[in-house]
């Protein structure tokens, strides 16, 4: 019989880490948007230098969760207080599982009292989506999945559009279009502007520092905003990023946008299990890297260990409470980032093209090869972490990773990744055949540009 | 006033060369088609042990060419012979300038008496479409361009959908697809097989040596044929290639894509220079790489220096004829391929991660970074040729290059290519700032496969 949902096919699997290790899903892409518009190398540049324009049309699910339960069932459902969440303003919610664990993340906006978007990866939409229909709770939920990965030529179409404007020149960019000078908004709260004669929302948010905003609209008015917002931002050096730099850009701001979702053992979530589809996030995502264990459990990953330690707050109930209010705070894991060993980098890229064997190919500028990527953390001989998300920067000539790092580990340490999986690696349709190789990395804050330039630039060159 | 045609944009342009050097254009990418199905380094073993899907069907010009005169028009454009091109064949077509330099190339099909399809890039159909126009034939052309680069969710339609089933495995691929045996078809001939129960165009064709299939048909069936092909070949290993990997066959295979049209200075083209709009594939496109000259027309390049000498026929009058008449065809540029060194590629690849510059960054697998590329081939201090078509093979662990050279440049000689451009780079958005390197080649024959392994892989590695 076909499987019907996640907890068939983890039954019929056997092993779950192995049958994610092996998925035949393929590369977790960002769709829609051309991998190019100029060159990685430049486009990483403008959001240091100029300005940039993301497009977020398509990468992220929209969820809508109306209805008068709507506060009461995200409040039960995420680590972080709704006890000061006005309208106009949005938050980094974070849910767990009844063990503790992230489900995943994605920022949530409340848009009137009783009005909410989610905006994230599937894993949250999909927790969201199983509470409102089987809580009890007085809700109507939209589910905008995010667009195809593979449009092959087929008309795409969101509900809405949704940009960013940053970099150190976007408040200029900003003003010019709205004809003047832009309301202040306060971080993370939302308000309108004005484009092309359209009433735009605008929520302010920022990257590496620099103020920028968010923007969303119906996604009719896709092409003219995005086209008034390039030819306003010309003179600013506005540039439009692809799809091949998009994600890159949170090595440098130090979000970790793809944990494992912590759904596939305890037996609280086994009702959610046999409700997720057979073709879920879930049950077709992978897991790659160097990183393995047997047991799916060593995967799953606390809010602490992803820097959301300072979102919990016990004021109100939530799915994990309990676990969280029993867990040894100064035991866990922490984010850093990992600035990799610029002659192991070359030594890796040089297997490519001497030698007997290639180690895995690291692509430029974003070397994930799965939907959630553990590669092993090893330091003094024991696995300290796991490094999360991994690429280059053309602004700091330096391959950089998210991790989560053992509470021991300090910022300017020395540590190994293991790049590469083991045996030659898995099945996953992106692995090719390889051999591991181990790459020094020096722990390094979070966000990782400006601080880390200054602070921790020189005895890494030195370190070299 | 705005630039109505070519001849006013090179006009107000002044120097042709620093105009298209400088081209705003961006990459010249493959279109539609999702970058990587599997991972680029099993999609390029994939032709070379089981079988490939190329899909054909967005990346070139369909220019369909009927009536009484179209035999004639189209045999007074090129350098091949009709004297024998039978209904169901096809030639690889080489319109040459009057000066004799090429134009472009690309298929023709003869699929009636008075009924022609060629397949190629803008700069032949564009030519073919203006003698169609301008020249007194009695032919009507029906111009079905390439898909758009950067579609962004806009539904694309086709005339046709193309593809090619290759590798040492196609045969057993077409068989099962043909429910039998497939026609005795000879090489550039056609006839038709049934796929999903449809009658379809094939071509054969091949690559590396192992015989393949072209084929075609209305563009309502892509999906239905694409996923009949790939369900059946499943058992014979097919995987379907994604465009960061498609034109790379070429650098095993040998076909150089992209000269520059030689259109940009003779007066006997200004008639066309001012037919052709001034957003042409010619007013827009670029060049890239480190080869710079003042004239425009020390990019011109022979149909011997790209390996055409053999279709070459003076039993015809053609566009060209007397200008080729009168070369001397032992002093004339030959075609070979490249194998870069591979312990300078990986010090170019360290150049990412350490020092002080940057070098050209390398895309692997495909380094082209211009519509047209002209890499200063070097030999003793002079300059030899040009390399053309730029890459990496993991099947060679190679990175390789189609080039054409001097002809005393022998099979075995180490040359030198210059990567990367003068004076930190042009203004092509494809171009970061970076300095030029040397990376020493060795000369080897084209198809590159097959032969070079054998007989020169040996002396490459002990040259190392």
């Amino acid at each position: 019989m076909a499987a019907k949902n996640l907890q068939d096919v983890l039954n019929a699997a056997g092993n779950t880490v192995e049958m994610l290790r092996n998925s035949q899903i393929g590369a977790y892409v960002y769709p829609v948007v051309p991998t190019e518009f100029s060159n990685w190398r430049d486009e990483q540049r403008a959001w240091r230098e100029t300005a940039v324009l993301f497009d977020q049309s398509h990468h992220m699910v929209d969820l809508f969760v109306n209805g008068k339960d709507a506060f009461k069932l995200l409040s039960n459902l995420t680590i972080n207080s709704f006890a000061n969440f006005k309208v106009g303003t949005a938050k980094q919610m974070v849910p767990c599982s009844h063990s503790g664990h992230v489900i995943g993340d994605g920022i949530l906006f409340r848009m009137a009292e009783d009005e909410f978007v989610f905006v994230g990866r599937n894993p949250t939409a999909n927790w969201i989506q199983f509470h409102a229909e089987t809580g009890g709770y007085d809700v109507e939920v939209i589910y905008d999945n995010r667009s195809p990965s593979q449009p092959m030529g087929k008309p795409v179409v969101r509900k809405h559009y949704r940009f960013q404007i940053q970099g150190p020149n976007a408040k200029d960019v900003i003003e010019k279009l709205n004809g003047g000078p832009v309301p202040e908004i306060k971080f993370f709260n939302f308000d309108y502007i004005t484009i092309a004669g359209k009433k735009v929302h605008a929520l302010r948010h920022g990257m590496a520092g620099a103020p920028g905003l968010e923007i969303w609209g119906p996604y009719e008015d896709y092409q003219l905003i995005r086209n008034t917002i390039l030819e306003a931002g010309k003179e600013f050096g506005i540039v439009a990023v692809g799809s091949r730099t998009y994600a890159t850009n949170t090595l440098e701001s130090g979000w970790i946008p793809s944990p494992l979702p912590a759904v596939y053992s305890d037996e609280r979530e086994k009702a959610y299990r046999e409700w997720l589809p057979a073709d879920s996030y879930e049950a077709m995502g992978s897991i790659g890297g160097s990183f393995v264990s047997d047991n799916i459990e060593d995967y799953y990953v606390t809010p602490y260990a992803l820097g959301y330690g300072p979102f919990i707050k016990f004021d109100h109930d939530f799915i994990g409470r309990e676990a969280l209010e029993a867990m040894d705070k100064g035991a866990q894991r922490k984010k850093v980032t990992l600035a990799w060993n610029g002659e192991d980098m070359a030594n890796l890229f040089a297997s490519y093209f001497t030698g007997e064997e290639n180690g895995k190919f690291f692509d430029l500028p974003l070397a994930n090869y799965a939907s959630s990527n553990y590669d092993a953390i090893m330091a003094n001989g024991h696995h300290v972490g796991f490094s999360m998300f991994t690429g280059y920067s053309a602004n700091e000539r330096t391959a950089l990773s998210l991790a989560t790092v053992d509470p021991d580990i300090e910022i300017g340490n020395e540590v190994t990744v293991v790049w590469g999986e083991p045996n030659g690696g898995t099945n996953k349709t992106t692995v090719e055949k390889h051999k591991q190789v181990e790459i020094r990395a020096i722990v390094s804050p979070t966000p990782y540009s400006a601080v880390a330039r200054e602070a921790y630039a020189d005895s890494w060159r030195t370190k070299g």
